[in-house]
């Protein structure tokens, strides 16, 4: 009988000191998950003012206000429609795999994962609608920006994000994009891309001459500035791709860390080295771009590739970068002026199909270069094409219907003003002397 | 026999196990207060940068050079001075609640969490000072607002945030104010108030034509630094509200990053629309001090309100804003030229306020808007009340005294001249060429 | 025989238990520490952006590109020649305490530790790179600085830093540098003088008249971006030292945070009133570079001092810098643009010996105001000594070395024209109107 009691005794107790180590655990696991995300999706959020910077820098004076209106309001208003309407679509319930469904204007809320991972999801659509404002840059409508900016946030980046972040069909097919090389990038790539199109070259960009275009360059105004957003993007890209481990306990976060700042290095060197060797000089825009096209690029592959392929893939995103800002301006005469379509589009589908190259998901080495044969860059390739067709076709029907509605272009004459003194009634530098033939 | 000797064995072991767990759960949640207070307080600190960049793109070129100085000098006396005295009134200890009197000159000491809060709080203490800065550009001494941050740092902050944070009489009638609306931003604005009255508007303000006075703006002289600005205290208050839950194990951390984010947001909103509808155009100054307005209006309530709530606090401190900058300028006549006393003291109220209208403390709907009655608004108000009579009156003295000993303001010559040459006998843009009637 | 089975179910119970909660504690720690590293690193990352802010702001217009595209670079190939080659040098196997010498081109691995180890170092090499560019800044060939910071990352301080932080003969002897006042601030810094020296003064810079040689001053172009440098940099610094903890789980980190926040201020606090005494004028670029200085002086004592011996240690070094930036200029007639060399090498001096002058090091107090006698100062002189010998003689070669092949300096007419301009074909301020005599 006492044996029996000692027996029990002995397992009441166990069992409630494992259960109480079980709790701990979860606590504080619970706990560093919860540091981790705030922290890391506040670098996330920073990233909007190195978007501000860049796309400043690389335009025209006379735009600044403007640039940096779209720049600021792009995450206010889309934010708030992320919270009513975005969220919903992209991590609500659904069962067909195509789209979220429930959670809309979510209130007050007992769980504070929600709102650790709502917080740190709203980040990533203010990245995604904030690229398209480079491309459209010194020739849109303010207020068409803010109708454009509403709707990626609300409805077109929440959608694809569902198929890839929120459960839907792609990532059931074992599409792999870890910190979002096409949920955020090349979707904000192919709104640019439609954008710019359909609102035509700046006026003087591309004129004819005896038949043939003539390519003009408006140079940045303030590199400085611009410089300054590349490494503010640099550092809160260590938000956006570590954080993407969704958990500060997973033993990836670190080597996301190493690789995400040997293809940064590498898209610098891979940008600056090519375009030295082809125009003759070390240039500076092309340099930022192709560092940035190095942080696209590996953003999708930077936990399932080593150190040695995350230059790899660097170098190429600079060279690839060089190569599509020349082709996008000098062949296509599309006018991207801070070329946010060779950085995040261009870039975005490379760093996708760089899985399938490279990859070794799981444990498994997925990557063609690594035996893995065509499965996995086949379904990037599907997932390339799927989301960018999705992404193209919703933002050019939002583009044309803002241009046969309230219009998307500026008049000439306030193009030739400048965007501050027509838009905003107000100079970005004032007391400053200015050449007057920008 | 043995049986005792299998249960003494039993106890002992338990009870060391049982032990053990108790003390690594301590250590880790230690370790994680402790890398939380200080990460998030570099974030807090990382907001000097921002209130150098508003007020220096606010402001005329010609005082550039010293309002960063200003910026820069009033963290590094008002660290000293709040290491020496401030730390030792707000949380020394103290029997009446009025004051606290202990832990001057903190030396070396053994306990890391002394260290850990005196760092969290000191970049409180710094933002409190730095407010007035810009309510007081343009035309005070170096010299005299060296002496003010001194005296707010040591004595005026600390002595309220006393009443609230350390211990003392508001804080044990129920007020409450998470992250400092009343405790640093209007203590600020309210000394940013009496500091623009006691110097008088800079010269060319207000003048009277025919009997009425006209109102002269002087714009801002770099918009992109203004917003940089605007975006870096943004980021730093992701270290501002969600760190002051004290604790990296809190589980309010995230909800307190979603309210902070669209706060934030609807700020912005509120300010834009508002203003877009009032003068015709979408203002960028008035939009930027909207978001900051939101920022300030959460600070109070963030912990405690909904989302959905949050975002009407922030659309409504967009307004207000606006309102209060036209209302100070255009009826007033004080000449505050950054806004600082609209951002700062009115919103900071207006924060305060909104624990008592949508706040739920603790599990309780004290809020007069979810049936909470009177009472919690009228604590709040009371508070709002004795802070800013105790801020008023301390710093319109204290400007009084420098005022009549070593004097407050500049000469006209020297302002005309512009305060880097007067004062620092340099330029802040040497090689640019300025128009020369500013 | 059932006495027995209690008995050892109870052992083997008991053991799992502690078993698993050790290795609970383990794991987490584990996650605390990357999380920590991560960070921190990342905000060491950020530096190089201060370093390019303030770097640009004390310089010219006409060379602003250049700076900024040799601070973006000298990280792009130092990281990427600290993966092939640095690394295996500094932390590698070693039996003498000499040099490192395995783990080159590290490549995919299992253990997360190595991945987020070189992540903290990779940051702190850039660094010590980045501070060279400063005292070069305004006449260095682009093409020699890219080959000069691949040596300094792969070579230069690789070595030296193994002596001290991988395990070499200094620490063996017990020297104390814990954030790298040696290791990275007067590496750099000794580079950054033999550079200065190599190339000789700016044109202009130094002229004789009548016999005696007058001392031109070239004020930097841009101070707003100095100041938002030199707080870009002290807000990095809360990832440079408390990170240096090199665990999340330390208790010394808030410590190391509030001495550093104390020596920052008082090293501006400290040049401030010195030049304000000396030249009559609270100089701009003194008080930031006090604040550097001070930073820089605390780093290798940081977690070895008390706060009061913190603001002591500060107040020197602001006074210090002053004195070396006037001795550097107006007496040695070295041209150093941005004073990096009285920053970094003069003031990583001063705080290497600050350990031996007023440290306690793990409960002993060996600093010589303490009572600990000579001796760690002797070994704090030893490790400077030696360390600076190994970076000087060393950059010299290579410096040597560059000139006589590729070249150091632009000619004269580039320097005229501009860096921007002649090496890059480009302008940083398109569209602004500047004096031509620049």
């Amino acid at each position: 009988m006492k044996k029996r009691m000692i027996l029990l005794l002995l397992f009441v107790f166990g069992a409630s000191l494992a259960a109480f180590a079980e709790e701990t655990i979860e606590s504080l696991t619970t706990a560093t998950d919860m540091i981790w995300l705030v922290l890391t999706g506040s670098l996330v959020f920073f990233m909007q003012a190195g978007f501000a910077m860049v796309e400043t820098g690389l335009t025209r004076a006379k735009n600044t206000t403007n640039i940096l209106m779209k720049n600021l309001m792009d995450f206010c208003f889309g934010s708030i429609a992320f919270w009513m309407i975005g969220w919903g679509l992209m991590y609500g319930s659904d069962k067909l795999g195509l789209i979220g469904f429930s959670d809309f204007f979510k209130g007050p809320m007992g769980d504070p994962k929600f709102y650790r991972d709502w917080f740190f999801q709203v980040v990533f659509a203010a990245t995604s609608a904030t690229i398209v404002s480079g491309a459209m840059a010194e020739r849109t409508q303010f207020k068409s920006y803010l109708i454009y900016t509403v709707f990626i946030s609300a409805i077109i980046y929440p959608v694809s994000g569902h198929w890839i972040w929120g459960g839907g069909w792609l990532s059931q097919l074992g599409f792999h994009d870890f910190a979002g090389s096409t949920v955020v990038h090349s979707v904000g790539g192919w709104a640019a891309l439609m954008g710019a199109i359909a609102l035509g070259p700046r006026t003087g960009k591309y004129v004819k001459v005896n038949g043939r275009v003539a390519v003009k360059a408006f140079p940045g105004h303030n590199i400085p500035l611009a410089m300054l957003g590349v490494f503010i993007l640099w550092f809160g890209w260590y938000g956006f791709n570590p954080g993407s481990t969704l958990s500060g306990v997973s033993t990836d976060i670190a080597r996301v860390a190493v690789t995400t700042t040997l293809a940064a290095s590498a898209g610098a060197v891979g940008a600056l080295i090519f375009s030295w060797l082809w125009f003759k000089k070390p240039d500076a825009s092309m340099t930022m771009n192709g560092t940035l096209a190095g942080l696209v690029a590996i953003t999708a592959p930077c936990a399932v590739v080593s150190p040695g392929a995350s230059i790899v893939i660097g170098l190429l995103a600079g060279v690839l970068v060089v190569l599509s800002v020349e082709f996008i301006d000098k062949v296509l005469h599309i006018d991207d002026p801070v070329g946010a379509v060779s950085v995040h589009m261009v870039n975005g589908v490379f760093g996708t199909l760089a899985v399938g190259i490279w990859g070794n998901v799981d444990g498994v080495a997925v990557g063609l270069l690594h035996g893995g044969g065509f499965h996995q860059l086949g379904v990037q390739a599907l997932g390339i094409i799927t989301v960018g067709g999705w992404a193209a076709i919703m933002s050019w029907i939002l583009f044309k219907l803002i241009k046969v509605t309230v219009g998307l272009r500026v008049s000439i004459k306030e193009e030739m003003m400048g965007l501050d003194l027509a838009e905003h009634k107000s100079e970005a530098y004032s007391g400053f002397q200015f050449f007057s033939n920008m």
